[in-house]
């Protein structure tokens, strides 16, 4: 109807077809206030209910405990890379776990503001795996543990979360979050960009517990970089990324409408089984990773020749199926199959594999 | 046919109707790309394209010399007013002149910094004009002089760009870009938050000229505030906010159409008269400004009566015309009249006011 194509992108990447239709149908006068969500004044009363309605959901969907905050923010998990150490470095010491490119990206970053300790990689793997509990060497005086829950480039997830005792963890969440439920409690902090499950890209959610935050930081943070002050004022220190905030509600709105987490994971899980599965029976195309670190949200693999890698890219683009290259980090292909990827998308590629295989066996 | 009404909102504020339109027109599938630019990658061919002709529109329709970058980063005016002092300063000093809340603001940021003098302000005249150059008590050794070039609050702004001598002059015009043509070259560094004239909130714009830039900055400064550094990567460090550029675009487009800078302050010029010469002809509201310091963007205006101030607000909005309550650190109204405003919307308001006027003369 609307000649859309499978999207495999690891971000931006595709929305849900119903949230599009209701942000385009909305696009001239929303909720009957005469204008669009991106010409609301963000104090105006029609906005102040979008905003606490998206809180709300955010809470209600990831069931979120009234002790943590949830901060709508712009810049993306690179800023936070930044902001976490400035807001919650007290000793001025923190654990990084590096599993892949952003992980080393926020290790790097944190290195400028304190004594920042590689409590683990599997660098020397190739990133293929997720370290196990007992290959982690935390200082139980540090003031946090940094670790990245889904690596999109790698295609690794962490299938446990990690005992630091004490000491508060924190998880980008970036390419997972709101894919499965999540026992927040656990953590104390998570953040995320917006722009693969929850919204497009300029919106940052964290949700941080309400000990952690200080107002009384190092004199050189900036203030939008302070969480306590954007706490304090409900994410509206300034104008915050309004539009994003409104197509998040709508996505929660269409995560909750499915049956909440709980049904969105069984639906990741069917489609992420099915399509590791298809790579299991290929012959051609193999996924580099540990079984147990698998991710359920990018799916990797490649074949032994570049010359195939290539022309299975180009084929697939070309049959209608988008962005399934691989990050120029790793190569091969990459597939991208988050919430807004219909099953019927994953369906699609697996035959699309089993077709390239017959053909260039 | 919309049921739209004339939103005189401070920002974010109107965008012009055609824009909209195409934005709703290309929401399910952008350029026969299969997707709405809400889920391209920023890395895609499509969106390449999308955000190098934003630029290069940009820089066309405000005359932008080779000499300066220009930005599209998130977080605001307000998070400028830490990447500023953060990147500009050297020896450590800078002039602020002080005409408002937000120049106030930035004022009172730069200060985590360095050596920041006040060189002017008339806030002992509630900012109701801006300072003379023979006013101004800047300092020949310091890094940048900043301004805000329009007062979104009280409604005045710079008749004349200020004399720095070799010190680069720094300019907040978040409510007056793409408003009339400004000679760019007076200017070392000009930024905008998008949501008054440009695009929906959550993208801000930065033009800087190239020699002011140095990747070499303080530690602690955060990568994401890193002028040099978005630049070097043509505001693809991370993920931009993909969607306000598109808009930001799509408002260049319209502007270009309209016949460039010259015609958009031809058009706002007579805008901004009209309801001037209305309130000079009453003699129920005021607007309290020097006439030399009159903004083009926002008008205040305000009856001695806070009684009535109340009632035209509330017969005003009544009446379809949102968003008049002025600031509540000003009271009275305000109509903000940036681009998006149709003459029409303000031959409608001056009509208001008069009957408003008759009614409870």
């Amino acid at each position: 109807m609307y000649n859309r194509i499978y999207n495999f992108s690891a971000g931006p990447s595709m929305l849900p077809l119903s949230v599009l239709e209701k942000a385009r149908d909305e696009m001239m006068n929303c909720r009957e206030s005469g204008m669009s969500v991106m010409e609301m004044s963000h104090r105006s009363k029609v906005y102040d209910k979008i905003i606490k309605e998206t809180e709300s959901l955010f809470r209600e969907v990831m069931s979120i405990p009234d002790n943590y905050k949830v901060l709508f923010l712009q810049g993306g998990a690179s800023m936070q890379f930044a902001n976490i150490p400035m807001n919650l470095l007290r000793t001025g010491k923190a654990d990084y776990i590096v599993t892949g490119q952003f992980s080393g990206k926020a290790y790097k970053e944190a290195q400028k503001y304190g004594d920042i300790h590689l409590a683990a990689t599997t660098k020397d793997e190739n990133f293929t795996r997720i370290p196990r509990q007992d290959e982690l060497d935390l200082r139980p005086d540090a003031d946090y543990v940094h670790i990245c829950f889904n690596n999109t480039i790698f295609g690794t997830k962490w299938d446990y979360i990690p005992d630091t005792g004490n000491v508060p963890l924190v998880a980008d969440m970036s390419s997972c979050i709101l894919s499965e439920p999540i026992d927040v409690t656990k953590f104390g902090l998570i953040y995320a960009g917006a722009q693969k499950n929850v919204a497009p890209a300029g919106l940052t959610i964290v949700i941080v517990r309400e000990d952690l935050l200080r107002e009384d930081l190092p004199a050189f943070v900036p203030t939008m970089c302070n969480y306590a002050t954007m706490a304090a004022n409900d994410s509206m220190y300034n104008t915050p990324p309004c539009y994003p905030i409104y197509v998040c509600g709508l996505v929660l709105e269409w995560i909750k409408g499915l049956g909440g987490l709980e049904a969105m994971y069984k639906i990741n899980k069917a489609k992420a089984d099915k399509l590791y599965a298809c790579l299991e029976e290929s012959k051609l195309f193999k996924n580099p990773n540990d079984v147990a670190s698998r991710s359920m949200m990018n799916v990797t693999f490649r074949a032994e020749s570049d010359e195939i890698n290539d022309k299975f890219v180009k084929e697939s683009a070309a049959a209608g199926f988008s962005n399934l290259k691989g990050h120029r980090s790793v190569g091969g292909m990459r597939a991208s199959i988050y919430n807004a990827m219909p099953s019927e998308g994953v369906d699609a590629l697996c035959e699309f594999i089993k077709k390239f295989e017959a053909e260039n066996a």
